[in-house]
């Protein structure tokens, strides 16, 4: 069975080769974007997932390696094209693809990721690869719309909490489902077996994006890497300020909405009042309950899943890294 | 047998019906921009050809209309991203998506049109799907190779006719070739057919192409549709100034890069000066010259594929149509 730090060795290991095939196609300014935008790094969570899921079913992970690759490439191509609409500059500390290159750089080359996803899926011997093929298309399609309904959530006035729940679940969570699963079939796994998987990533995406929200406010700034309290400072309607908005008195929602309006603010004092209001409707406490639900839910699933404990325990270490990590 | 019109209009409400479908899904501003974008029209020529590839092996067309329909919706996702790269504010007579909706709507509504094209595609119960869908793919990343070649090609000084026609080839041609190949092998051809209609298309594309650099300088506005001298007005690189360019003689070049670096100037003078520069050198003639050289191609590989001759009238007529269209 390998372990995290393994699996992202090898996945790194394989992205370094497969760019470095990519970086001699023509025409480089098509492909340079791309291996810049792989090359950036991150946990490579996505295709861990997927290889652990594969790698509860068989001890032959190879198989998995294009999906894998495949999923990462996907991931990255939706980093590209949301950071242009998103109007982000910066990325894992580095400027993004359309900051470095381009805007017409990071659609295309965004474009062209896209179809590489699926050139590599494709590559696949696994004689379940249609199936697998067809969860991706379904996913790439649901996380188009989670990504339209973030933007969305931006202009509207109220967004309810289950509304911002659907949004994170399509935008965020279908995607680890949809790596659990691939990995589950790809390992030739029992159909019931990678739909348990599937719910699996749909509970911890659930509880990734929520910890990722609460982390943003509450964090510790060393550990967390960013800086604490850019979603206040943005506005941005993340479920900690829709809760507020759901729970706050009269007087709370006036303030609230007082610094929502403020266009000349102190960002120190923005950031400390907006968390005071949290803090009065117990925001953080009522977070953490939710994200231990999905967690909760997540390990239950995963008692159902017929294996021997002892094929599971890499991606329970993992699952229970990314929810309670306090980075 | 079916011909070009009756395709058109069973393609036309297939399109109808399916974009009916979309517009019931949310978020229904993801939905709104991919049917205006299906909705604008055009001559529907790529899943045209397609339906004519799989008829001339099969009565049966009705299994290729996924793949004919998904073709079309891979056409107009490039439309989309395209038109904000090439700045187009107008296509077929209509607003295009990043002016009639926004830049974010038609990166966003692009991108689900991409995997709107797969979806429909594996929706196919064709036994060849597996190898439509490689090639589907393998021809996805060429076109985005061409776009980034035609962007490229536009802020360098020198491109070579055969740079040029290299870049037609991928941005244009190969659709053309996928999509007779694709419905060859829905309709359930032999290899060596269907690689012969992907040669057929490659040629039919270039011919198609290169006709309409023509059409833009030589064309009768009336039957043209646009308005004559856009891509000299432009200074575009298409086929017909990269020749002048390269035939020219010291004087013709020096008027020629005049005009091309002159800020102010009377579009009307413009087109008249390098049209006549063009028809000092022949430009008209060596361009036809070269088109009917695509044409007889094109003709020799239809003869060489193993069908009746009736069952190939259609589609010989079309892409006589197509070739030798003044419109």
């Amino acid at each position: 069975m390998y372990a995290l730090k393994e699996l992202q060795g090898k996945i790194n290991a394989e992205i370094n080769s497969r760019m470095q095939v990519l970086s001699g196609n023509r025409p480089v300014e098509l492909y340079i974007p791309v291996s810049y935008s792989m090359g950036v790094g991150g946990k490579r969570l996505r295709p861990v997932l997927l290889l652990m899921a594969c790698n509860m079913f068989s001890d032959d992970i190879s198989q998995a390696m294009p999906a894998a690759l495949s999923i990462e490439m996907f991931h990255n191509f939706t980093l590209l094209h949301d950071d242009i609409m998103d109007k982000s500059d910066v990325r894992r500390n580095q400027p993004t693809v359309h900051i470095r290159f381009s805007e017409n750089n990071a659609i295309l080359s965004g474009d062209v990721m896209a179809f590489l996803s699926y050139r590599y899926l494709m590559e696949s011997k696994s004689k379940r690869i249609y199936q697998v093929s067809e969860l991706f298309t379904h996913t790439a399609i649901e996380v188009c719309e989670g990504q339209q309904l973030d933007m969305d959530f931006e202009n509207r006035h109220q967004v309810t909490a289950s509304q911002y729940l659907d949004m994170i679940r399509l935008k965020t969570a279908v995607l680890l489902g949809c790596a659990l699963k691939s990995g589950a079939l790809i390992g030739n796994s029992g159909e019931k077996e990678a739909d348990l998987l599937y719910q699996a990533g749909i509970n911890l995406g659930m509880a990734f994006q929520l910890q990722d929200d609460l982390l943003d406010t509450f964090g510790s700034q060393e550990s967390f890497g960013k800086r604490i309290g850019n979603d206040i400072l943005a506005n941005k309607k993340t479920f900690l300020l829709i809760t507020a908005l759901e729970k706050g008195n009269p007087q709370q929602l006036k303030e609230l909405n007082n610094w929502l309006t403020l266009k000349d603010f102190d960002p120190e004092k923005k950031i400390k009042a907006v968390t005071t209001i949290y803090n009065q409707l117990n925001i953080k406490e009522s977070t953490q309950e939710l994200i231990e639900r999905y967690f909760l839910t997540l390990e239950e699933i995963l008692e159902l899943v017929n294996v021997e404990n002892n094929r599971m325990v890499h991606l329970k270490a993992l699952v229970n890294q990314m929810v309670k990590r306090n980075h």
